[in-house]
This record gives C-alpha cells, sequence and structure tokens, in this order.
C-alpha cells in the first residue's frame, strides 16, 4: 500500500464534491483525507485527495480523476517536490497547574494555544503528516477530550507544472 | 444568507463522506467547505461542512444530519463559543528582489515562507477566514500563481459540550 496525494482542480460546479468522492466510494478506493477550497479564480476549486492502494489501483484512480467532465487538471504531489501541510486543533484537559507543562511541549513543536479553559486548553499545530503524529504521541499523557484536523492540501515547490488558468 | 458550521462526528464507515457530501448535492444545499479526519479514536472520523442558507433551510439542514444513520453526533460551532480555524497556501510570483517585500508582508501576519524557488515562493498561514481573507487581499499587487486550501475546522471553546465516546 502506498499513499498518493492528488491536487484535482475541479470546476466550482454544484455537487462537484459529491460526484469526486462518490468515484471513490463506488468503486471502494480508499480516501485518506479530502480537502476542498475555491482558488483565487472562483469558477475553479482545488481538490486535494490523500488515497492508498497498490501501484494498479493508484494508476486507475488517476485515470478515473481525469475523466471526469468536472475535473481540469491533476497533479501528483510528490512528498520531496511539493509541500503538503495540515492543519489539527487539540482540546486536552488541563487544569491551571498543568498548563505550563502544556506550554513547554507547544513551544516546542511551535504551536499555538488558541484557547485556555478552566479545566482544558485547545493546540493549533500545523505541519506534515510525521510533525502532527509525533506531536499527538507527545500529548499522550493528558486526555485528549477533541480532536479536529483538515487532512491534507499542498502545493508542488516552484513553478514547473502552474496551470496558467488557475 | 447566514452561514452556519456544522462539527459532525461520524462512524469512520467506507463512503461515509460521500453519503454526507451527497445529502446536501441531492437537497441542493450549499457547502462552502467539508474538512474530515479522524479522531483519536480511529472508529470515529469528524467532519467540519460549513454551509450557508435562511434560518429555515440551517434548520432542515441539521435535523437532515441528525437522521443519518453514521451520524453519532452533530454540534454548531458558534463562532463566539468556538475556535474555527482553515490553512492556506499561496504560491506567489516573486524574484529574488521582491523577496524581502514578501517577507515582510508575512512577518505581519505570523504567516510562514515554505518554500523559495528562483521567481516563487510558497506562503503558509492559519487563521479564521477574515484574516486570510485579508492576507490575500494584501497581497494583490502580487501575482498569485496557485492556492490551496483546506477548509475550516473547528472546535467549542472549554468543555461544556465534550461527548466523551469522542
Amino acid at each position: 500500500m502506498k499513499q498518493r496525494i492528488f491536487s484535482i482542480l475541479v470546476d466550482n460546479n454544484a455537487g462537484v464534491l459529491t460526484r469526486i468522492s462518490g468515484l471513490f466510494s463506488r468503486r471502494g478506493y480508499n480516501i485518506d483525507s479530502i480537502t476542498a477550497g475555491t482558488t483565487m479564480d472562483p469558477r475553479f476549486t482545488r481538490i486535494t485527495i490523500t488515497t492508498s492502494g497498490d501501484d494498479l489501483i493508484l494508476e486507475q484512480i488517476g485515470q478515473q480523476l481525469a475523466k471526469q467532465v468536472d475535473v481540469r487538471d491533476i497533479k501528483v504531489l510528490k512528498p520531496e517536490k511539493s509541500v503538503n501541510r495540515e492543519l489539527i486543533l487539540v482540546k486536552i484537559k488541563a487544569d491551571p497547574s498543568q498548563r505550563q507543562d502544556v506550554l513547554a511541549v507547544a513551544n516546542v513543536f511551535r504551536a499555538n494555544i488558541v484557547d485556555v479553559g478552566k479545566q482544558s486548553m485547545i493546540i493549533e499545530l500545523t505541519g506534515q503528516q510525521s510533525k502532527l503524529a509525533a506531536f499527538l504521541e507527545l500529548l499522550e499523557g493528558y486526555e485528549i477530550l477533541e480532536l479536529a484536523r483538515t487532512g491534507l492540501t499542498g502545493l508542488s515547490r516552484g513553478m514547473d507544472d502552474v496551470r496558467y488558468f488557475d
């Protein structure tokens, strides 16, 4: 099983997200994460899908995506040639006596404390998946009350494959 | 038209994302953004959907979501009682002589430069939508080559409505 990140530029039509995610579920392809947002040109939406499978499956996914009428452009974001990032929010149980410790852990990862309550704190962190996993591991001593994550988004480095209709 | 953010905890079943987004497209509800990620308990996925409509429509959406078999819990993330964040990556055209200026703009917003190429730079920024919009406006003097955004994710502040099966 390999992981592949597809960055897909689609027409900003109603239901386009459902059609793309429907293609995956109908054919039994994995969706590890999906993020979507309009580009600077409001006619287009960029969808980033992280998927996994063997070489044949990943090849098929690319071909199937290319057949979709809404799809304008597909790129594979290779880790070594792209910047891939995710944002997570973690709410942990922490009373006032624990705040300094949490702050210390957050500082190591350049994470931000975005909420402090009487018994809880919310930490925001962005990064590659390996960094986020390491951070969550370090928080194991705390009770994690809630976790929200956006899924990966990304852009290829440099200007080699910039499409000018984006 | 009002905007509402639903934070939905669902069973991590195959195709759950398609069923949830399909509900929106079938009934003609807007999806402004959608993000999804597994929680600390891998049996559950948290989906955050930003939608818009009049009061009646927003009420209907909540009711329809509650009827879905995969849905375990639904919260409305009210701006004043929650932390809502999005991550964007912006690739702008910038030759070496422009780098200092871009850096200055990035510093004001506490944005990170995550790639520097011969003619381009990629900036990473997280924040509420109003902050991201202000940042993109400030970049108007530059040519934006590509923009990738995750869509909003969020958590309610404090511990009032934490569900312990999360």
